[in-house]
């Protein structure tokens, strides 16, 4: 596969900034990047690409499309720099919107966005000058013409960045037409589904919610009447995501639920909420929550998944924006909302029935680092290692700062080496060098401390930990 | 000007410690410094300066005077070295104060009294020795001397640090006659007010508000009798302060209030509180604060002002200091209080009403940088750039530490490059060294990713941008 | 005294690893170490060693005795990497047990057991090999061998560390028999007992606490019927402690109560307790920690004592575990629990009475850190150095990471030359390398700082800081 547009792009003085060594500040930082993490397949398991897409095999017609679209990063940014909301999520044309954005760039130094917008044109567009208002229209020109090439089709991209797994994020109503479509296909990668039933728990907004137990009702054959039809509606949907290949759950939560017993009053509560679409009692959605999570849980533990908690954003926090543009908009901030006591009734609650299944805990809040590292310590059972995760960086997180603090935070108070590493947790296929950026971070912190004496310096015992990390730890901690 | 004193000062060995690459600890670090930062205009757009010592051009009589007399940083660190009060806050003279000082400072290393108080002696004093209790004499004589030059009056230290504006904190209250009185006069810095009604909402301590609310009544001639009224009267001290050059508004509040609405309970409570000068609702004060801080942001909206709000310090804590010495004696702590969901609340509530002006957000707690980082993201709107600010360090964060983790939260969940950059918040005439600290450390910051080729290695391009925050940002973002 | 064994250990290339020059990466910082801060003696003035097996010299049989028996940290980290608890804590032999853990040791790279256990194999053991399941069969065999030497039992490892102050920690109903028998013996240490009452709060489990209370009756000789004779009979037990050497007390605490007056529903509660062993009123347990804790410090203060509170673990969360193998099974973990307020309450409360006596704070949530440096700078009061000591970094936080961010905060918010450094808060005899740990990271982060012009480069000057944190303000600080 040959990358290389037929515009002529200068490498100029600044051809090196994303160079081989890239981020690596020391000599066993390289070793450890180029002989032991540089060119391990991915395992990818859990992302928010569109499944249709991949199966599909989509190509996007210019870079304003796979980059901009969905990119509710790149808004905020443009927001913070002042720039009309007419060139971010308008009517502007895709090359005026790519201007723009081209425009941004240098004034997003020290933010992420700089270093993957460059790591992604340089990987895969082949491009190594800056993006600026000056190479913009150049740049445009040639990214788009590479898209047109089937090594830039959704499938293309996957195979050039050695995905051997994707994993997609599912509501349970799905019928995961575009999984079954692509389980036929001889393929180099897999795409399976991750169980993410969030919609189940959105009682506070019954106009919403309503319609959802309905179509709950009609995917899953079920009458949702009581609890007792609902737990039975999951149960058939964990069932059926299961046959099609999904060993993953997720969940995105504000804070756990404290776990809740099933009681008369649980059951007449939510009779009462179906009848008659309303809340009475304030302190049952909690305790709906509690119950049915739990329930849940116990579900994938007998199935053998892995559970996911994505613990601590607080969403769509300006009202003005999301009526616009619905979520996923960019007005999303990470919270200070206290999670420990919450994690540990939970997660003991189901480990003292012996229903804990392998768990990764997601963390937003960087403040509580050491919280989430010593939270999942606690019930490690010696079943499997590294049964219970605190998970990658994540969103606000997923930049050097934040990958390195939760290294160290994972290093000091648990184990690394038993690490699964790396999630794109993205909406976009070109977020796939961010696995390359994350491999870079993770030699980098474990070469400098090799250079100085604070590691063992011996390439193969730490580079032996390093592809554990980087890949296969993931291999045999998922059941895909 | 020459600064020099007639009392010889030994350069020694010493002499180099805050020299010309202090803080500087890569080429394009100094690069960065020396060439874009160092020279710049000051905009110090927050402080607590006396208006009426700028307007009066006064000296000061001692270096103890102008440099230990109000500073609480200096009192507290002096205390934890077990010093009598009686040296501190009492009554030995000002040498024997100075001296107990003197002796105190080199136990101060990795504070950054240590840092400032020798910055503060190498420039203005031009004196590189190091403080301690065998130079104090020969110090504390020199310094003496100087401050009798007219370019240590407060006037000629303004001008030497090339300050452009003073921004000085008032009550609403205040007849800003000083500010009128320096308005007449040609000077090359301008000196503007602060509107900082903090006093408005202490509704909690009946007997030092009802005097307040007779004094607001008074200056601005509205009798002040229900909610309606004190409203009218803030309003016309809005008013005032803006003929006066005021556009910037500022708050210190331990959290935000939850927006309230105006309703019967809210004006009953309060008519009943003027009346009876006790609170019998618990919750009244809380919407008291909710309702008339909202309306307030909505004046400052209207006038195009910019408005503070300092969030979390636990204000004099130690009562029985508290009672000898009154506010600000250097017992005050960074809290641990929840911010994040009534930030989001008070200002998505303005912003649904697009009556949100530009804001500035100082955090205390460093272990909420990144949730302060992330909810100021949420509210830009593309009118300007940077509208909503997360602030620099402030307070127990102004020191190297402390900026880095602000600069490193700011950039890697917001845009740096918009960023407004510093102002001393200072009571002393001589903090404004900690500019050059500050841009000290921003281009040592950005100096090394451009070594290490994180940044890219252009110092047109960093350079611009050092620029930016130093300086120009400030210049553009208030209506001064 | 020779600890040479007559197994014969290779010194491979790895022989360096824990060197001379372990942790000092600059050529200030190694003169620190080894000019100022090495030879110094220990004042352990915290720790939870047994004092029994002080007093009768105890020997070890293995070092799977000494070193795996009682340390949850390894625990923990094993149910990580998945090994089966019958390894652990199971009826495995101990040589089994130790294969294990040297198979676990490669694998923990980056956490602070790898540090300590090579850093322990090398001192005392003389070991300089990596611990691996390859060396575990040699290395087994030549510390048994060592640990039958008189140089190890416990009073020589104590001797062999230059420990002078050895402070274990006491139940107020322990006879302190052991540290009778060792008053009277001619030892180059003293081992001085700490009053720990958290069994006298634990009012919440009613089932233990009343036969505590029976006990706590029986060892004062005071009947235990209400409030009053309750605190006489801890005053009594604080005055035997006394008479037996203590100065130190300590409390482990999720949070600091609330101070509570006495009333008589207070005393009626306790008494209703105290007659059907249930508690009716749940706000009952609070205000009686609050009341008693007070009264416990006033007592304290009145002996010229030091408190000690250990904030923030939440203790024994896996309870299917807690149930097998009781308490410190290894599943604590980091609380995030609001600290700020309740302790400025109830030092405020106490400085009030002018009865606060010395304190050392010690945190858990690193997140808290600066809150914690600057809640102690409240309450000093000039009457000695470092009244309020931020204790250093603790449990989960003993290792690079948490020793350098406490001493950051230490430094920024306070002052670190008061700082009475280092206590092990151990259960093994070997942990006192973790002095030596410490002393080495104090001095790098120093000595760095001296290299890069951050610190005056005057090795008297910073070496003389060094000596009081490593040695003399511990000294100074305690009345031992």
């Amino acid at each position: 596969m040959n990358y290389k547009s037929s515009v002529h792009l200068t490498k100029g003085h600044h051809s090196s900034f994303i160079g081989d060594d890239f981020l690596l500040q020391s000599e066993p930082a390289k070793l450890l990047y180029h002989d032991y993490a540089k060119n391990l397949p991915i395992i990818d398991y859990h992302n928010h690409l569109s499944a249709s897409a991949i199966a599909g095999n989509k190509k996007f017609s210019t870079i304003t499309e796979i980059w901009l679209k969905d990119d509710h990063y790149k808004w905020r940014a443009m927001r913070a720099l002042g720039i009309d909301e007419h060139c971010i999520t308008g009517t502007a044309g895709d090359e005026e919107k790519f201007n723009c954005w081209a425009a941004a760039l240098p004034q997003l130094i020290r933010n992420p966005l700089f270093h993957w917008s460059q790591m992604e044109l340089h990987d895969p567009f082949g491009i190594d000058e800056y993006l600026t208002a000056a190479t913009a229209g150049k740049i445009y020109k040639a990214c788009n013409e590479l898209l047109q090439q089937d090594g830039f089709s959704t499938q293309g991209l996957l195979r050039h960045f050695k995905v051997e797994v994707v994993g997609t994020t599912d509501d349970p109503c799905d019928d995961l037409q575009a999984h079954q479509h692509l389980a036929v296909q001889s393929l180099p990668f897999k795409m399976v589904p991750s169980f993410r039933p969030d919609k189940v728990f959105q009682v506070h907004s019954p106009e919403q919610h309503h319609p959802y137990i309905e179509r709950l009702t009609f995917v899953s054959n079920t009458e949702i009447k009581d609890i007792e039809s609902l737990l039975e509606a999951l149960q058939k949907r964990v069932d059926y995501f299961h046959q099609h290949g999904c060993r993953v759950a997720d969940h995105g939560l504000l804070q756990m639920p404290l776990p809740a017993r099933r009681s008369k009053e649980l059951d007449t509560n939510f009779e009462k909420y179906l009848a008659h679409k309303h809340i009475s009692d304030t302190s049952w959605p909690q305790q709906f929550a509690g119950f049915i999570l739990a329930e849940l849980c116990k579900m994938y533990h007998a199935r053998g998944w892995v559970q996911q908690f994505h613990l601590g954003a607080m969403r769509n926090l300006n009202t003005r924006l999301f009526s616009l543009l619905g979520a996923d908009a960019g007005t999303d901030s990470i919270g200070d909302h206290l999670q420990a006591e919450r994690m540990a009734a939970f997660f003991d609650h189901l480990n003292g029935q012996d229903k804990l299944a392998k768990t990764i805990l997601y963390n937003l809040h960087p403040g509580l680092n050491e919280v989430f590292a010593t939270m999942a310590g606690n019930f490690n059972d010696g079943t499997c290692k590294g049964k219970i995760q605190y998970g990658p960086g994540w969103w606000f997180l997923d930049q050097k700062g934040g990958i390195e603090k939760q290294m160290n935070a994972l290093s000091e108070m648990g184990v690394i080496s038993t690490f699964i590493g790396m999630t794109t947790d993205s909406r976009s296929f070109l977020s796939y060098s961010r696995h390359d950026y994350f491999r870079r971070i993770l030699c980098n912190l474990f070469g400098r401390e090799m250079a100085n004496g604070l590691l063992p310096n011996d390439e193969q015992w730490i580079g032996g930990i390093i592809r554990q990390i980087c890949y296969e730890n993931a291999k045999a901690y998922f059941d895909f």
